[in-house]
């Protein structure tokens, strides 16, 4: 206590020092309610002042974002050292099993595992949409979600927000934690009264608790339902 | 012209309507310099109002940044797959021809090129320091620019900026764009009297044009020079 009281007996009013107004005079502290038993607990909270940081530099050179996917993309649409091919429906794709190793732990186990077997060449994927296949693949490769006009082109009748259910799935069959998390936000960001039900149901399903809890505030809002559950009556 | 007349004298004075007090009267335009041989031409400057777009959304599910090359640093430390070695000084390093190929044309061309070797499983890389090709190869991985204590461990004499100057140098040689880039930013950041002379040769061997004219900008000023030019006459 002795450096605390020291620089308390310090101060002058002629200069200011941060701070320094609201300490304890020694005498002060020692009768007030503060001591309990000869303890004393302080609270500190502390501010960083980033200005420093944040200000501009006299020389900087600016270093554009992560391209990385760039380069994976151009390897599976160029199918360089493909080794392996999945066919889904009627359709084939050709990968690579060290690129699928990487991006999700049930590609790592089935091709790298114990159990898993290093030679195989060809895996069939039932009851998945060779569309939907094809945008986990672009994803795995590129981290990014892909566009549904990327993916089905402009004739499809595949809408986003359908597309985006679908994958969603796969995303948790294949461990895929970002792509789950990207297709959440993108569902939650196209919640409408007519797909809130069959949304709500999938986040159920696949364990999506802020998706699943967003619905349900969605849902209870009686604005947000309104046109829906009361359509005008002037329809023809 | 009609519409646009009719919208003008349909204008009533006790509602606000944007833009519709600019408007001209049939009469005050056709007796106007604007018309010019029966044409009028309009130039018109339209701003987008992003208010909506910007603004906070009522329900939103954030998404965790690219961790893209999480999967493939644990590929590489576990060495999962590895299919090529490199023997650089006394060290040698396992790797991947695949990925090392997603991320450098010279790696692609050297594994699957039309001159390439495809069952290449060794190369020997000379005139390199194993931990700055250790460097390299964690960004090929990563896409971020390694620390130096993560490279060198801290019983090393290698300082930051002497490894990020070499790895500069290996960064061309590989084509490897944005690790230039970044090592070209990070030189800049830590530019100094005593570095600015081996960091513009540098720049100039290896075309880095943004940093040369900054090495050339900071000479230039005596401020930056002064404490290296004149060093302090009281020292022992």
């Amino acid at each position: 206590m002795n450096g605390f009281a020291a620089a308390d007996s310090s101060q002058s009013q002629d200069r200011i020092y941060w701070g320094y107004k609201r300490f304890f005079r020694r005498t002060t502290l020692e009768t007030s309610d503060y001591l309990k038993d000869d303890c004393l607990i302080m609270n500190c909270t502390v501010g960083v002042v980033r200005t420093h940081l944040e200000g501009p530099k006299q020389y900087s050179i600016s270093v554009p974002p992560s391209d990385m996917g760039w380069g994976f993309k151009e390897l599976l649409e160029s199918e360089t050292g493909c080794d392996i091919d999945f066919q889904v429906g009627d359709e084939t794709f050709r990968s690579h099993k060290l690129i699928l190793a990487a991006r999700s732990p049930v590609f790592r186990a089935q091709f790298f595992g114990l159990v898993g077997d290093p030679n195989m060449d060809k895996v069939v994927v039932k009851d998945v949409d060779p569309l939907i296949f094809k945008a986990m693949l672009l994803f795995i490769y590129t981290d990014k979600l892909p566009d549904a006009h990327e993916i089905t082109g402009s004739t499809s009748m595949c809408t986003s927000t359908n597309m985006v259910q679908h994958l969603l799935a796969l995303s948790d069959l294949y461990n895929l934690d970002r792509l789950k998390l990207l297709c959440e936000s993108k569902l939650c960001e196209e919640l409408s009264a007519e797909n809130v039900a069959t949304t709500l149901a999938l986040a159920e399903q696949h364990q999506c608790m802020q998706l699943k809890a967003i619905c349900l505030k969605f849902a209870a809002n009686p604005a947000n339902l309104g046109g829906f559950l009361f359509p005008p009556l002037c329809l023809n």
